[in-house]
């Protein structure tokens, strides 16, 4: 069989839906509108309608795993995955999981992400070293997004230290480059520190950027194009979750979440087309 | 109701059990043995059978979630967890799932691990920072463990790197201190760098260390022992996965990872006692 790089998946993605918006799937059991709360699969019937509202105007989705687990609630996590899959099959899913651990068990991280979940893609923590990583990797065609410059406050507390000639999070960048021989590896690069992202990419290349930390978290979004775009104008995947998800708390928020994921990407077009 | 803190809770297991060894329950459902197959929970019976003849043995254990949540059995780990605290009750169970993200979903992954599983401790990853462990670090009876030199081989390609005045790993102990108010912190300290346990266990003082990668992984007991032990001779929760539970592959796998247990603890034993 015939199989894609995420990264051509990926491209092919930007193209197709003319997006640079990717749209986190993190639903809060306790936060979901009433009209769900009788649902068999709350969770899953909320995120179904969420992306059948966005799906135009995003060209990835994003869940994160812990809104599932901590409420038991994995089924609905590979309902809403294969029903990306079935409905949007442009649509690569990253598996916001942040995983990281020795070996065997990285292996069984890279199982749950890539064969369990069927995710396209899975975020992962680079602490441990690049062999710890190693198992992700070797699943050539999928996504491996390595945590890189975070968007919370507290990253500076260790990414931005000061080792040898560069920060950590600027070393993570560099040997970014020599584990991606398979070509599958994206960083993460929070919007909050858009300067961290102009040096990032000066790193890594054409590599993709994973952008969280725009709307909720106060990231601007013509300092993230101006850093971080592509000759092409492409380039990165950036994120919003509960600036979408959220934008109405109400029976009408699939709608609400459509016309947000609408102005954004609309905003992150119109600020591209002119740099 | 009057609860008691992991930390306290480790030190009356180190002290009824007289044992500083740690059973990690990581079962690779493609290694278990032929009887256990057809099982309902195929998983969860292997720990039981292991659970009983370990426990007289150990102090505490270590489920690790990602050889449960690669083949969708998280209900076989609370099923586990739930055996412990049922049948041992003195026993700590760590949840090792290196955890680690911003704010709220962090929230989620300490929902999942305290509430959801009713686990005792979680590790988790630093990198992110110490905001990223703060919704961990508030469930104030339970314990965080936090990744600091790890026992990996790629484990200097960043933890050794030297950060201003000392290494990332060093840097993250310190830190410690200072995330350490509710008292719950416990470092994660390879076997692998007996001299690593020694420098941490001065920067942190009487911390608890959780020390991995005996047995299979090649550290050894005497140098992890000299280097970590306080002065009281508790201090450590030494782990075993693999040299226990996979010691025989047969039918009497039980028997053999309780005579691996026994064998070893009583090795640490005779250890501490003359050091």
């Amino acid at each position: 069989m015939m199989t894609t790089s995420f990264i051509q998946q990926l491209k092919t993605a930007w193209k197709k839906t003319n997006s640079l918006l990717c749209v986190g799937l993190d639903p809060d059991l306790r936060k979901l509108p009433d009209s769900l709360m009788l649902a068999e699969n709350p969770i899953f019937e909320f995120n179904r309608k969420i992306i059948d509202q966005t799906a135009q105007h995003c060209c990835c989705y994003k869940p994160q795993i812990a809104y599932y687990s901590a409420f038991s609630a994995e089924d609905q996590l590979e309902l809403t995955i294969a029903y990306i899959k079935s409905n949007y099959p442009y649509h690569p899913v990253i598996l916001d999981a942040k995983r990281g651990d020795i070996g065997a068990t990285a292996g069984m991280y890279a199982r749950e992400a890539f064969v369990r979940y069927g995710a396209d893609a899975v975020t992962v923590n680079p602490y441990m070293g690049g062999d710890t990583l190693q198992p992700f990797l070797d699943y050539e065609d999928k996504g491996v997004v390595i945590l890189c410059r975070t968007s919370n406050a507290g990253s500076a507390e260790f990414q931005t230290l000061s080792c040898g000639e560069r920060s950590l999070a600027h070393q993570v960048a560099h040997q970014s480059l020599s584990w991606n021989k398979n070509n599958n590896i994206v960083l993460v690069t929070g919007a909050t520190y858009p300067e961290e992202i102009g040096q990032i990419r000066a790193i890594v290349g054409d590599m993709p950027l994973l952008v969280p930390g725009v709307g909720a978290q106060g990231g601007e979004l013509r300092a993230v194009l101006e850093n971080g775009l592509l000759e092409d104008k492409t380039g990165l995947m950036i994120n919003s979750s509960r600036g979408i998800i959220y934008a109405s708390s109400d029976n009408d928020f699939a709608d609400a979440a459509g016309e947000v994921a609408h102005a954004m990407s609309a905003e992150i077009n119109s600020i591209r087309a002119v740099l």
